[in-house]
């Protein structure tokens, strides 16, 4: 029995994971991470949509075009995290819950990516524990959806 | 076969959970979510020892004293994640891997609950997940050390 | 006699009036209040061209595209209103006289609304009247140019 | 049929109008101002109170007689927009819906005039169009009011 | 015999109390109020004179002009507490003890209410206790005055 | 009759008073005040708890610990009072109605101590008047239970 | 022959020198200052106006009333100096030239004295110099107006 | 024999260039810059890409598309060197030598002109110099790549 | 009778008034300004050493070595005024009275010429008045001392 | 002959020096610290108390017991001297002269650590000697006490 | 036929170039600069007079000597360049046309480098090319100067 | 046998040392500080170079001029520490340890005192022990070194 459909949005630069700065985001490329994200929800039961874009505009439409189509979303902005605030109204416009994910530990990093514009939009947060960030904020999100078996 | 030892801390005001603020914080009683966690560790053949305190000095005691005995650490440092320079220093200094975690989506609160003192010197952070936010942890922890199976 | 020739952009979201949080936006969709501009346009013997996109790139673009075209422009840019430095180039670059209008009063909400980058760019501004703002900025650029009848 | 009462008050410095600084405010008189403010006025079946001071006490007294006299208010407060708590809890006080007009766009003059004080106690702000501004304002207290025929 | 000579000023907005934001203010008029002041006064012995103003220059003259008839005053300065160098310099340039007070607990409102300008000048603050807080000032300055039989 | 159950905590180094900078905090020893307070205590027919620590955490124990056996608190919680966020937290925690209170006049003092991080959890603040703070707490207290007899 | 016509305006509180504060402001009253300014407006062949006023407004009207009558302006507007904008608006809407004066050295005070809010708006500034600074001021005056013999 | 290959992108509000704001940017044609362009990489035997784009996303696109086939790459961002840090990140995680490049001098403009995201993560910035900006970033680049005749 | 000895200290890239950006410090010389500063010193009789030098180093020196020559001193320091915290420490450690001079109102010119780190050390400041300040500056420093006749 | 009493402090997290970062912190334990400075006090003919803490109020408890033993205290408050306002207090209270130590050079790490709370209220500061900053401090606090032979 | 004459002033510290941190400033001494531009200046048929100074005054007193005698000066100010608001007048005050240089790249340094009290008063601002920096400084200056050959 | 050769810097204003602010540096002359220096040194068997100047260029020129001179230099640089960016580069480009002295807590005195542009680049801090800092800073410099007998 199908326990969920969700969006995964993945913003710019994250196209060039595994070959970009590999001591941060480590050396696994997006399409093996969505491979693992695809395991893990056949795991869950769950249908996942992913999409990547280096447009903000493109992320937005997307998150729109969801709307009636999942039941939730995860998203890892990458830098329009810390300023896309458009993005930010995207997630309140839609009214799905959303969690926030990000590879690398924001925090321990440079100051202006200690602050997430969309966070206060979603339901929660989960950073720094690299491509397995997607399967927890999956296990999260199906969690907020009374979905998880544990 | 043993997959890890971990030491759960519980900050301040934690242990009226489930009577304190139910809107914010949920109705599950520090007890049962200690319950939570060690059926969930039991699933993940995972040892928790837990311990909650309202004193920052005995948080950073606690902490040292586990440094030859854990694999590493889940702090919900309450407050104090907001505030603790020393249990910062201390995260540091025992040298073991640390997840944040929080109840609650703190970015979505106060100002002062958005930035952490203790972020930087963590693996990295979940938040906003309830009580499940200690089981997201768990996994994400095992994960780090290369103790989860999936 | 025609009196003006004017460009409405409708900036992130707006696609969404209507079913987007209407405790804030009003329960009117876009077409809807389309519907109202045209209508008023025809009082006003002014012609309206309208265009709404979630990419800020796009909104540039046309805006570009109308400067030989139109006489003034209506910008609610929405989030971009607030973080876009180079919509705000583009409304000095086409040197058009523009209006920026918000439906709610953008300073009543959270503080990074409070500011926008557009209006220093701008003939004025018009906020917090819901889709009346709109025909309110049409008989505020007409005034500017000299076409309005009272 | 008569559609609404409303109050119009001038602040701090106004009465120089139209000999004061005209390449920021325009050649008309206060005087001028308030004739076409009666005009419109009579094109919308409104009766309008008008009433200019240099005091902000006496411009609180004013707003605070007129609450059981009028159906709203449009406040120029000048310098005191940008400067007076006061006027601000005032306006929440007697209730009633308020628009805040500047004949200047104040966004595109120092930073200190950028902020209003008033405005989030407002139903919105219309700033840039000389002495349309009151015009504009005065339609869209109507609309507000569900009092103009459009 | 007289146990003192008290000032009670009331700033701009308190002559709408009880009928302005009960929710934040109570619904005790302003003349109630200066009944249970007087009627306390009765009790301490204590000659109250009474004075309120929305203007911050009739505030300041009220206290220049009693500060050689009372023993000490009671401000209650509304939004001029937190905006108004002139009255503060007024409390100094008086040398009265100075009680300052608030009704609502300012602290737990908006930002701008945190700070008091007066309150370094003043003898101590009580804010918070609604209409109580005045009686409480009064016995706070007979202490201080040694006045207070207890 | 019993009118009210109230808890008195002291923070860090009041044990200290009456020793410690006399011409701040004045010459009355912590032994003193706590006598002063039961025998006012004794006229208002209530009964007082006191206690004084310098932990952070064993304050945050003992208020937690009062919860069910008083009415509400009076906390004078020196130095942590601006800086101790996990106090804040176990005051609306524990759900009370608490007053703070200072000896001196924290407003007249250096910056830091402007700001409270207890007085949005609070009922309201004196500060200021020595040890009366204490009693007027003690009434402002009653007074906001309904059981001041005046 | 007459050199010039100056209106002196004295802000708030100075009503009360030579009792308030003799340690910042000196001991010599208003009148005896007055006296002075007479004295040497008449060793400069010049003609003096005198206002004082604890209200904002009196002093924006008196400014006002006099831009056809004197050739400049002398104003010490004490803590107006430092929170008027709309005094600031008031000088330079009557378009004579400012000399801004204040008794004391206004920046060996507190920080928010250092920064005047008419300052920008006047020919220049002196402080310091006691009941001096206003002859001072008056030859600054006259000179800038090319009216002084030296 | 070929010095070089770099890839030369325009940001938003650069097609306009030659009628925009011609005191600021000069009357020269972004067509004719890059002719300019063409004519100096001639000079230095290197072949130039040049693209010109109003959308964040695209500018990135295209940069990520050359990381293969140029060795470094000139940028004018325009309004997004002050507020893209996708636009950083992609530099970063493309690995090429970036040259920053302006035509104005950004540093006497608007404050918010005076900040660079990209800046630190490019070799170096070359400002202020109009058109010919490009010809030294071209210089610059060629220098840092070695390939410098000089 | 001599009536004093004053320092006249000039500091940086004042050598070249008069050449200078006219417009802001006006067409007379340094040299002039000498003779117009020694003629009013003999209707004063006053003894002037004057000194100019573009090195902070050479300007202390001077202060210090005339610590036992004059009675007090007045110093343009230019923007050394607005950096120098080491000519502040030797105003202070000279012990003479110093009056600060600026040529032009710098309180309406760049935000960072409104802040002197000179005048909490001076006696006052007198800014705005060209050449003027200096004569001005001289009554100044000898009203202070006792020495001006009127 | 004894020259001295002092007690010595050290903060939260000392207790893990030598293991704890030795790049930061060098490598010797703080057991063999004390030794070094028992030794060190011997030759100053010295009785040294030392305490280590991980809680804030044991570190204030400690002093307050200490005050009628020592002629004076070194305190190394690790994370404390940036966040403890408490600790603070706490030295002015017990008013002996204190010595604040740091091992590594604070002003060279994170900004937070650049300040101290504690340093305004101690005779002064050594940092970054590592253990030597113990023996300097020794010798700084017996030369304050006028008990240093050399 | 000549092209120019340039001044290129050498800030502090620069004298120990080759020697000093080559990480970041390359090993290069500052004599084998001069001889790079020399030899460039040769190529374009220009006069470089070539300046160092640790002193401030010493750069604003080179630099007025040199305004009769040159046609733009090239300054690598070195930490002045972040501090002296002197050295900024001072190229304002002489009225030739300046380029900023740095060898490093200040944008990926410490904070405090990235902001330029000269750039506003200069033509451009080129950096991080090492000392090529210099030639294409002086390419630049001829360029604005009209005596490029290009 | 030598133990070290050292440089001692002093900074402005320190010439005037026992004359200046006794209440805040003492009045012991820098001569005789020197002396008690150049005895320690003895004590030491260290060479001491001392050098005081008024001039941040000269200051600088003499530690450069050091650099194969010694092997190690203490500098209370007075003023110079709160501003000089220059100093800062100069002692990390001579490479040389460097211990920063101040005779008194500055952390203690005005805010702009509290922080140390050079602490950064210096080994450690000494401050506030008046005349016997130098001789501390002399220990800890030789402890630095390896040279220390103890």
């Amino acid at each position: 029995m199908l326990k969920g459909r969700i969006l995964l949005l993945h913003g710019p630069n994250l196209n060039l994971l595994g070959t970009r700065e590999p001591e941060v985001y480590g050396d696994v490329t997006l399409d093996r991470i969505n491979e693992f994200v695809h395991a893990h929800a056949g795991r869950r039961r769950t249908v996942m949509q992913t999409h990547q874009s280096n447009h903000e505009g493109a992320l937005i439409d997307r998150l729109h075009a969801a709307r009636d189509e999942v039941d939730g979303a995860i998203i890892n902005a990458g830098a329009f995290a810390h300023t896309s605030l458009a993005l930010r109204d995207a997630i309140v416009a839609v009214g799905l819950p959303v969690v926030e994910v990000h590879l690398s530990n924001v925090y321990a990093r440079e100051a202006f990516r200690h602050h997430s514009m969309l966070a206060p939009a979603c339901v929660g947060v989960i950073a720094g524990f690299g491509w397995r960030s997607y399967l927890l904020a999956m296990d999260a999100l199906l969690g907020h959806l009374g979905q998880l078996d544990q």
